[in-house]
């Protein structure tokens, strides 16, 4: 079998069912691959055109010139078997099968015609009936809607349009994916396999999965076991509740399988688990760029009163400990603040603060920690969440400052490139929420989104995700 | 007693501590009056300049010519008393103190001085200590950030930043807002006067609070009671554990109380109770523009077979019956969609589906419903959730013609305009959510939006929403 390198980073790629129809499928996924600005060789396939969106077109896969990695396919589900054999004689390493009509309507016996074909010539199959997939790093986007930010996550998908909301949210956001995979009627590539490719890939930092149905229950704990101490995985699987389950079973003939159950495997291998697609979107997001805390106590700094009081009572459903100030620190930080500021934790800097007075704070309270020093937890904190309730210019700098200084590394995530890496463990996290603070806001966190710093749009959505950072057992990747 | 209509209605306004250092609160409030575009008289008052940003300054208020109706006062909190006290004398009606130093930092001597100055010439007060007011029907923003899209939620918050973070995002999303107030110490104005005059106040359509203690629990359910049949309310009221109480005392010195109780006196007075700030703004954006289905019952129509679950889901938790088809309904749909649907609750149209077949889907599961009759319920479904999963263009027509046909009335709300009400009480419910959809989503969500129909952006947002909905035991105003 040849290995999911050669679907991801293919250097060749041919359409087949290309189209001129702006509307038609085939023509959104050239347009795609195009638009992506994929730098290897496109062929569209369409014996009747000769040319699709500037691209000479070929009859079949047979008439192509020189080396074929992939094919994506686009044809009725009948022609399918007999691409992907023409492809396999013709030396293709590895297919994605958007076309439905196979096992998904009772279509077994054209689904296992397909998979025969494939196994014969050692072809990786994506799909059939799927959206396709998309890999930045190798700027490939042969599905929809077009996607091109590179960051940190990759998203394996039972649901195309779960995978593809992820991705539209990461590009607004300016926070990238690296992958979406659309996992479809899982002929030959699952999860496991994607799971385990990705923990592997340099481009990849979390896995973020939706899952309707664990084929391989045993398998997909093995797997996890086995990458877990190399990448963290969120998972979001629907099916909870009794007419759920039924809903799973009609649109993917997967079994849901019992909730508690899945809930407890999730617990004991260190997966997170998200209970809604904005959780998954979140839980990614916190896993992807930063390293789980020490422990579970928790200053929070604020312009905003109210935002404060959300984030701790958010805190306490997730176990995150808001943990009181001791009197030392409390002096420490009455002499450095001004009167207004209410010197608790939360800690309030009220709504006239600038940047500067959170770099203020945050370091006066982490003062005698050893400045970064592993495993050491200053003033009893592991953690710090800001909270910018207002609009404050030059935020992004002081977080950044605060990382340099406190967290013994560069910042981490760089999107678009490669991943900027300081050497030392993080020791004290710094996690950011932003909101209230109209224009100001947009251009702050497209700033720190721009250096991998992930900003979280409320307290709430800020408390859970640092949950999730806190019982994801694994260790992000460094 | 001068009425709050003065303070919102206002045809003049000074700003006493005007500036021209762009970073100042002074300026930031005329410059947002400015920007919004009021169309009565500003006056900066600032002895220490002769213009600020091209309007003629004023040493004092009592230097303005001519009637004046409202003083925005920015400048210390010792001076405040004095600035009231002659505005007084000159003739305003109302006060808005944004200003803080007052019983919030222990000096209740000088909010006696303030609320005394303004109870001697029966000028309202809102504040002090609180981010002023905006109310978009009199482009009238003395506060910040600048928002000006109009639409029918009135904000009224304990919180700048909660306030705040709504009005962005009705912004953004171009459904708008009414009115955003900024309680700070509540000295005059209360919360209560706020929820009766928004009641009455035909720009309102809904009221969204953000609460860190009641000061009169019996009031608010008095008050409740006495408006709830005209309008909804909708309330974040954080303190839920002790860590959370506490930091309540220290933000706005109020008490939060027993959460259970609170929690019952809403469900017994049909207010609807958000968990977080991402719900205050959904419930309000729900009850604002949809009127309350007259049962549970809901259809799932969806693109995507995952999204139909994570709604079927959802719905579960909040009450919400994705009741089956019936056997002629389904028989009827199955003479009229494509074979690859999946005819169930959550209806999947599939993937390859238009906006089109989504119309086809509801009209022919509604059918035999007398078309709008008040109280029937369509093939036993009081409404249909419909999710665009897909790049689906044309869906915003397709759901203003279901409406048409459906719900018996025009379009609710018109944005930027008053509202345009059709005749007849909505007998069968559309809610819309859409996701996933690149390019045209943005294009299909701002067209629902700017028509009065609201988009949510998850399945399981929508559903929760649905689920406020139908909680609310008030009628939304019609």
């Amino acid at each position: 079998m040849n290995s999911l390198e050669s679907i991801f980073n293919a250097r060749s790629v041919a359409v087949v069912g290309a189209s001129a129809s702006p509307e038609k499928t085939g023509h959104i996924i050239l347009k795609n691959i195009i638009g992506g600005g994929f730098q290897g060789s496109v062929y569209p396939v369409n014996p009747k055109a000769d040319e699709i969106l500037g691209l000479k077109c070929y009859p079949s896969l047979s008439a192509i010139p020189g080396t074929l990695d992939l094919a994506v396919v686009v044809v009725p589900a009948r022609f399918v078997p007999g691409v992907i054999d023409e492809g396999g004689r013709r030396g293709i390493k590895g297919a994605v099968v958007i076309s439905g009509g196979f096992g998904e309507i009772g279509n077994e016996a054209l689904e296992t015609e397909l998979k025969d074909a494939a196994r014969k010539y050692g072809v990786r199959l994506i799909g059939p009936n799927c959206q396709g997939f998309n890999y930045t790093p190798n700027r490939l986007c042969a599905s929809w809607p077009l996607v091109r930010s590179r960051g940190p996550i990759a998203v394996v998908s039972q649901s195309g349009t779960v995978g593809a909301t992820m991705e539209m949210w990461a590009e607004q956001e300016e926070i990238g994916i690296s992958a979406f995979v659309a996992l479809g009627n899982k002929s030959d590539v699952s999860e496991l396999d994607l799971i385990e490719y990705f923990a592997a890939d340099p481009n990849t930092r979390v896995v973020a999965l939706y899952l309707e149905g664990l084929r391989d229950g045993r398998g997909f704990m093995e797997i996890i076991r086995k990458v877990g101490g190399s990448i963290p995985v969120v998972v979001l699987k629907p099916g909870k509740t009794e007419k759920g389950k039924k809903a799973v079973q009609s649109h993917t003939h997967s079994i849901a399988g019992r909730d508690e159950i899945f809930d407890g495997v999730c617990r004991q291998i260190g997966v997170a688990r998200a209970a809604d697609i904005t959780e998954l979107y979140d839980f990614s997001k916190a896993l992807g760029f930063m390293r789980p805390p020490n422990g579970n106590r928790m200053l929070v700094v604020t312009s905003s009163g109210g935002c404060g009081i959300l984030a701790t009572d958010a805190a306490e459903h997730v176990g995150i400990d808001v943990a009181p100030l001791s009197e030392e620190t409390k002096q420490r930080l009455k002499e450095v603040l001004p009167e207004t500021c209410v010197v608790s934790n939360p800690l309030d800097l009220t709504g006239d603060t600038d940047a500067k007075r959170y770099g203020t704070a945050v370091e006066t309270a982490a003062a005698g920690s050893g400045n970064g020093a592993a495993g050491s937890a200053p003033a009893g904190f592991d953690f710090f969440l800001l909270i910018f309730g207002d609009p404050i210019p030059g935020a992004c700098e002081v977080v950044e400052d605060l990382k340099r200084k406190l967290c013994g590394a560069g910042t981490r995530g760089n999107i678009g490139g490669g991943f900027d890496e300081g050497g030392a463990n993080t020791s004290v996290g710094i996690a950011v929420c932003f909101l209230g603070g109209g224009e100001v806001e947009g251009v702050e966190v497209q700033k720190m989104h721009r250096s991998g710093i992930p900003v979280f749009p409320t307290p709430e959505r800020a408390v859970k995700a640092m949950g999730a950072l806190l019982r994801s057992k694994t260790r992000t990747r460094s």
